[in-house]
């Protein structure tokens, strides 16, 4: 199975005052790759994020870095999956910058039915892209 | 009527790769002394902005910056607010530094019905306060 | 002279508890249209933010909504700039949802010397293309 | 050796189109709880930021959640650091809203030198608190 790619600058408001990513707005952009990933699917976002019958919050995100990024920087994520269980899959993020892998990420999301909050199945057209 | 003040530290996420406070996030920093104001008239955010019989989007927003905002610095935001007419409400933000007008916003609202999306009244609680 | 333009997906992270794009976070989105811009001038991005000779902080900035925009909505934003003297120029935005104008925003930029924030002239790369 | 503490009101800014907060915002306001431990420890945040002598940025961020947070809920953050070797220390962060302990995060940091990137002490100011 092919990994999803999702390009991307860097721009003036992902940077802080010492010249260069902050932290937490690298997870913000995998999570970008993650919506574009969805789309390919053929998901409606607004739909998807709305929760109305499931919900599918983030339970784990981690991140290590290797090297900075600066602003005008074009990066390239590679996107993959993995189904954990039947209510839970992993996104994997691996940043590039030209040729050097700048930052990994992980992203764990679990399936709930937004009004009880308990954990339900994982949506088939989730599922059977894992 | 007095003013309504707010004082918050300027943090790193509030900066940029320049080592200032970037322009839009002193939009947000205002509307959390806006959301204190509202705290203050014993309005609950979360049921507020859940918009469920009203909402009170911003339908316009300006600043003017004076001097530059630096990570670590204080603030004291001057809140005030005027009734333009029985839709929509302003409100006025004097950002200091010290003794320094560093910066003045505003933000106007306008009172909707969240599923029609048609103007209404204000509601009483914020239409008593302005 | 053509407009610029900048197409964008509305990301999750644009969005808040009401279910669409949150005020400010409008105003980052046409500053990346602002970046986009400058780099079809061969505007080395990291460079020019560093700010080492000249910086050109925003002294103004504001907007209006005419309509919401959700997670996955398409934008697209026409840029426009104007030369309103040799030390400050203005940058235009109109931000489209298909055929509807959802917003309208504009910055204002103003040249200094980042050692002593005396203003300056503009740089001629930029002058030169307003 | 007490935790240090800090306190913070969730705003909408940090909530997205599912009602609660967006999860790499944790992170950040995890930071701003850093941020303030720093300066308990009379350490100038605009100095230590700019990075002159020593940087120190995080290589390893991750975060686990519990329950969702939501507009205007109070959270109280327990900071808590380790010292790993003489070049990278950990803080660790528990978010607690009431009794309820709704998420836990960690930032592991390295001191290198700003202009070659290569490690270095940890700057004894930092090393003599952790």
């Amino acid at each position: 199975m092919t990994k999803f790619t999702y390009q991307r600058k860097i721009y003036f408001a992902d940077t802080d005052g010492a010249g260069v990513v902050y932290f937490s707005n690298l997870l913000s952009i995998c999570h970008q790759a993650y919506e574009e990933y969805l789309t390919t699917l053929s998901i409606n976002l607004s739909d998807f994020f709305a929760n109305k019958l499931t919900a599918i919050p983030i339970i784990h995100a981690e991140i290590d870095f290797f090297k900075p990024l600066f602003c005008g920087d074009i990066i390239i994520i590679f996107l993959d999956r993995k189904l954990v269980n039947n209510k839970v899959f992993e996104i994997n993020y691996e940043i590039y910058k030209e040729n050097d892998l700048v930052a990994k990420a992980l992203t764990r999301h679990i399936s709930i039915d937004p009004q009880t909050r308990k954990t339900q199945e994982i949506p088939l057209i989730i599922k059977n892209n894992l």
